[in-house]
């Protein structure tokens, strides 16, 4: 029999496809990076191959798929909370950028980002910031899997002071980056409709389009955004984007918080994609996004962080628990966002956001090894009725224990494969005292 | 210089008094259970000592209290999800009972919890539930500090076959812990006004304030509950219980969700205490109880979990977090439940929702030595501006990595000390399979 390079066994695997299909006591096998084989832990098993995992009767499933990000913003995690939105942004938020983003600390910022996400079992995620070059040469060190959008602003900002080169800017890092590593997706990451004209908005998605590539753009996050869109707009933020033909399959619409059944409905009818982000917006007081609708409605929901200012880690299983029991108490139904919903939103439909389906989100054979492994040998775990149950309600960060991105080992034992920890966290403390003006 | 028991050195030291002292490179001695003296690491780490634990620039801070439990309902984690509360609990819950509640399995349920929480750096916990006795003998064994309530309720239960027998169990049973351990704090449960008539409440809560003990009840925790209270005793269910003359500073109110600004004031002028419990009013949609009003008249407002059944897991880390961020977005106000206010709320305000402030819940010269260290060497930790912030926001279970009770290391390197947890889970799982009929 042909030796695969890894076999990933004795745990319970939930493949997440489209049968929802879990094998009790199961086993994954891998080669060049795919998925070559799944199913009974028994014979599969003893296959020939250059590395084994095993499970010990934990999960093996797909990695988490976090659909919105800012990496290199872990610089700022806490260094200011529970303030109003404007202040948390212009008086530190805004001014730390403006004093200290650089190639370099956007580099070890979103190095701290991966291995923080890697360690918890995220294998891919979007991102958008400037400088975003720096971001994609982080990534391909790290080896995560990420569709990384280049901001576009109609301000002075970061590696781009002239915002008349914005766009120009922008399509440079995707051709750049296209084609380049199997695991990057370059990306246009227009901020939001209120810091960019609606010139800029049009020609951006344009470049996306022609590019082939995906189309970021923060909307409706805030109930004064949207006021204030109805004042100079005479329209709802999403209505404001559709004028402009901003909506397609190839866009993701990061929060989405005000929209509206008429908004929901555009949204549906022109396969627009949402990146949930209930932590951020539950801290930032921005609202609830009434993500129930938009699945009823047939929208492709994904499940995103935000960057860690605003959340304040990049923690998926919080944001998975946090998805499932905020609308529950928001809507006084219990039976809303079940687990088995928010699971798909944090791997699957995931992956269908980022217009990646048919690479990863699912364990199937011919797909990309994106897998993970928790240890479920632990009180907080114990018993175990339901996986599903217990990856949303109950797993922590901590207890992912094995991570594979393109069928390499990038967490072994909770140990990073691809970066020094120790040294990372050294170098961001360094960086940290710089930013508190303590260093 | 005398010799004291443990040193806890090399962190920074929170010690969440009255002036909110925090001290950078900080140190606590430890002497005879309680703390002895604390300050600067240099010189009090030269100070003789038996044992030293080296917070390695972590946190070290008080326990965390955790002020509503059901310990042995970890044994049902994750049966039944995302259903509706009344079947959930009578299709699910109450059948699990009705079939596998013994000592045996209370003591299994209550040492499974008991570690879970050890592990996540809980130190004190206030439980409700039947065979309390039981459970009495687990936290004794395990080295837990706890108010444990023997169950009230005018049905038949767990060990309490005739409900005429309910309130002469619960005051043998405080009767027979009272005094004979310094950890354990009997009290009396009564399960809610709606399955307890008003006599079997006046004359639980007359108990309670003979023996001078803690007098627990689930209180407006369901917004049909609040009604139907109004349908049969035309008013509140906060003003039921105080025309019962149920509410003093001895009064644990749990969950506390549908009250209105007169209910509020009432807690307030009779003193009585609320355990907030945000993650189960989310999961079992129960609604938002308004804890910033609450504040805002002075009530004592304590976090708790609630069982493990309906949350699905005892960490008041998740559940800090979901306090901090469920009432911003509930109220568009990113200003209120700040970091230290949330944590004041697990530590010191729990302690004084039960009674044991002059005790436990900051660390000061002559209280119990209830601590917990804080790992904080890790990408999701770094940088660390705030560390109130990252213990709110950031800082997970796992992050705790030793834990002393009344002095005694009960968790060391995140390795329990006092109980086998692999003999624990293997037992728990057993337990795990019968209940679910695969076992």
């Amino acid at each position: 029999m042909e030796k695969v390079d890894c076999l990933i066994r004795n745990g319970t695997l939930l493949t997440m496809d489209a049968a929802d299909t879990s094998i009790d006591s199961g086993c994954v096998a891998v080669k060049n990076g795919r998925i070559v084989e799944l199913g009974s832990d028994e014979p599969l098993q003893s296959r020939p191959a250059k590395e084994t995992l095993d499970a010990r009767g934990g999960i093996i499933m797909p990695g988490l798929i976090n659909a919105h990000t800012h990496l290199p913003m872990s610089l700022f995690r806490g260094l200011a909370d529970d303030l109003p939105l404007e202040q948390w942004l212009n008086e530190h938020i805004f001014p730390a950028e403006a004093a200290h983003i650089t190639p370099e600390s956007v580099a070890l910022g979103a190095r701290l980002s991966l291995a923080e996400m890697l360690l918890s079992g995220t294998t891919t995620c979007c991102d958008g910031y400037f400088l975003a070059n720096w971001v994609a040469e982080a990534v391909e060190e790290v080896g995560l899997r990420a569709v990384l959008g280049q901001g576009v602003i109609d301000f002075p900002a970061p590696g781009v002071p002239d915002p008349k080169e914005n766009i120009p800017v922008a399509k440079a890092f995707v051709q750049k980056w296209q084609g380049r590593s199997p695991r990057i997706h370059p990306s246009i990451f227009c901020h939001a409709p209120y810091t960019c004209s609606a010139e800029t908005l049009r020609l951006a998605k344009q470049a996306a389009d022609e590019l082939g590539v995906l189309f970021q753009i923060h909307v409706a996050e805030t109930r004064s955004e949207a006021r204030i869109c109805r004042k100079t707009h005479g329209c709802s933020p999403i209505q404001y984007l559709d004028r402009l033909s901003l909506l397609n399959r190839r866009t993701l619409l990061m929060h989405a918080v005000w929209v509206d059944e008429t908004d929901i409905r555009i949204i549906a009818r022109q396969a627009a994609c949402v990146a949930h982000c209930p932590e951020s917006n539950m801290k930032l007081a921005s609202g609830i996004a009434p993500v129930p609708d938009m699945l009823t409605a047939g929208v492709t929901v994904a499940l995103g962080t935000d960057g860690c200012a605003s959340n304040n880690d990049l923690d998926l299983w919080a944001e998975m628990d946090a998805a499932a029991k905020l609308h529950k108490v928001h809507r006084l139904d219990s039976t809303v966002m079940d687990a088995g919903t928010v699971l798909r939103m944090a791997t699957i439909e995931g992956a269908r956001a980022l217009g990646l389906d048919r690479e990863i989100g699912t364990l199937e054979i011919g797909k990309q090894a994106d897998l993970i492994v928790i240890d479920t040998n632990q009180p907080h775990l114990t018993p175990m009725y339901h996986p599903r149950s217990h990856l949303v309600y109950a797993v922590h960060a901590a207890d992912v224990r094995h991570v594979l991105i393109a069928g390499r080992p990038v967490v072994r034992d909770r140990q990073l494969q691809t970066i020094d920890g120790d040294a990372l966290i050294r170098q961001a403390r360094q960086m940290g005292g710089i930013i508190s003006g303590k260093g």
